[in-house]
């Protein structure tokens, strides 16, 4: 698996584009296009959120064809709760964009993201989806990953490829997150384009997997957001195709890489997060057990901010730990900052251990074990620390 | 039911103490006693975190006599995860407190709020004992008060009187809460004194049925403490006594008061908070589904950074309640701020209503209440808005 540089993404027979179409207030790129030359086999994970998007509604259905030539995505409106009215915009924004392409509209997935409960301005996409389609071009992953960021501060592309049968393959993915975000899944759209020739049931099986192992084992701050969408086409140009089963777990490793490495680079860049750190719990009576403490543990406010302030207040663990509801024996739990031994049977190791996890905890990337001793179940949730930023962006969001 | 001032709360038989012994860092207050003229009827309520500080154990222990005739708490250390030592260290506390005051160590309880896993200061308890036995006085509440607070920032203290049987009866309470709070319970403590003359069994289902109607129904950061403990004395000086079904439920209305108001200064008081926000839901399928409902959107950091932006971002509060895990219509969904209604089927009502919520929100307390209309299940849950400050103020909290 060979990693490209993110300026050289690019797959086969795929086009994308990104432009400022007047929907965000600050006037930056806030629409999307993916367009493959060929119709592509499509897969989709969505929000579990019970309030979902017009977008979300609209796909959920149009994904049991299987088949995809196009993805339109628009940020700075998330056109949710927006009624009957938000489903006939996000079917108009399909159709008007399959008209500019000149394709079938059932092969144009939508998806949206940013405010909930205003109207989609339909009459600004209108105008603009000659531009969008005039500007796509192959490699131009940038401008896509621009388009879909909301307050997101970098865009947030991984291209990866792998071998199958002599023949290279690509998937190049772009992300965005920011806010609302928790397992199950969070503010985030994902977008995967692929060039490997794959049968849907294997595409939805391979994209499933690859999602429980990274985006649902991230967190921000605890929201789900109502328009969480992963999405992936491949179009089989690349001449490389899943067949067997030893090629399946090819293309899913090379899946899970570039989804993990995109869930990663959306908790470092958090809202108001300045470190990324990994919840790692083992020795729990079961893996269930193991991912209830690292939840809980990812989500506790008092310990994100004392991440934020540097400080090794492993107490503040403890006690989300205790209230995780798994079975804990409150007299044999360890803890570690990186390799630093901060609590050994749930008593403290003292200063000297607290200075070396205190050098621990001002680095940007680390890991946080809890060896809870009472079986051999694991779990691990990435998170970040929990800032002033954080408010000030979200008191703010929508002035 | 009459309400007292707070420069005159008492209660007949007892005696309170609040010094300051050199624990907390900054020189305050931090160590109280309660001491009752002869031993009390005594019942509690205490944190279902599994990790439990070292006075919740001793103190579990000692209430099964249902007895008590004194209470000794310090702030600034939790004396938890402290190991065996801990618990000699809480036991020694009471011993020293008994002796002092004559009576048998049995009947001393013990209480810890402030910072996890740093050893008890014993021997600063040990010199400070005897000037905090003399320092005890009838009605001197507010110097108990101001001794348990960590980060709290006025003293809560709430005395009522009832009538029975001709008799006047008195409950005063002291609490403190700011962080880690949320139902089951917080990092709480409160201690009622009453006067009047009651069975244990009654006096524990009375504090029992009213702790559930109040601190198990009020949240600040999510976070559940190691240290919560609610203890009530009944020492039967007024007079009073509860002995029928009906005397039980004038007390019970008299302590459900008490406590409710002492859980509603706790959350006006939640760290960084600037206001005070009741999360009601009505028409769910069951009080069950209401309360997950109610728990999730005050627990949402998104919902309750705008509101402390001022912002009537009601998508958040969809996205809070589409993901609680209740039987929701996703089209059916109302929501008013204050007496404004904000949405109506799942749907804005357009700018003029933002206008008049907007209004709503600028106002330091107010209710939000959402109609689910599947039902007939309600709930309520007491919140506060979420600040810069609480940030600041928790990642600065052990230096």
């Amino acid at each position: 698996m060979e990693e490209k540089k993110m300026e050289k993404a690019r797959c086969a027979g795929y086009l994308t584009a990104g432009i400022a179409g007047g929907i965000k207030k600050n006037g930056t790129e806030d629409l999307g296009l993916i367009f493959s030359k060929v119709p592509a086999a499509a897969a989709g994970v969505f929000t579990k959120n019970r309030v979902q998007a017009a977008p979300v509604l609209l796909d959920r259905s149009r994904i049991q064809s299987g088949r995809c030539q196009a993805i339109v995505v628009n940020s700075g409106n998330a056109n949710c709760c927006t009624g009957e009215q938000g489903l006939r915009d996000a079917e108009e924004m399909a159709r008007l964009t399959a008209m500019a392409l000149d394709i079938a509209p059932e092969l144009v997935l939508v998806a949206s993201t940013g405010v909930i409960g205003e109207p989609l301005p339909i009459k600004k996409i209108q105008r603009a989806v000659p531009a969008l389609v005039d500007g796509l071009q192959a490699g131009n992953f940038d401008g896509l990953a621009r388009a879909i960021m909301t307050t997101d501060t970098v865009p947030k592309i991984v291209s990866k490829s792998g071998r199958i049968g002599g023949q290279t393959y690509t998937l190049t993915g772009t992300a965005k997150g920011a806010g609302m975000i928790r397992p199950d899944m969070a503010t985030m759209l994902c977008f995967i384009c692929s060039d490997v020739a794959i049968s849907v049931d294997r595409l939805q099986k391979a994209l499933t997997a690859a999602t429980a192992k990274s985006f649902n084992r991230i967190t921000i701050d605890g929201d789900t957001s109502t328009n969480d969408t992963v999405l992936i086409m491949a179009n089989g140009l690349s001449g490389a195709a899943v067949k067997t089963e030893d090629q399946m777990k090819t293309f899913q490793a090379t899946l899970d890489s570039v989804l993990m490495q995109l869930a990663k680079m959306l908790v470092k860049d958090g809202e108001g997060a300045t470190k990324l750190v990994n919840i790692i719990v083992k020795g729990a009576l079961s893996d269930e057990d193991a991912y209830r403490v690292a939840d809980t543990v990812s989500h506790s406010n008092l310990v994100k901010t004392a991440l934020f302030g540097e400080d090794a207040n492993w107490g503040r663990i403890m006690a989300a730990v205790g209230r995780a509801g798994a079975a804990v024996d409150p007299d044999k739990i360890d803890i570690f900052f990186g390799k630093v031994q901060m609590v050994k049977d749930s008593a403290g190791r003292g200063k000297s251990a607290e200075a070396e996890a205190t050098k621990i905890l001002k680095k940007p990337e680390f890991d946080i074990t809890i060896d809870l001793h009472v079986g051999s179940g694991q779990a691990a949730v990435l998170t970040c620390d929990f800032s002033v930023d954080y408010v000030k962006i979200n008191a703010d969001y929508r002035t």
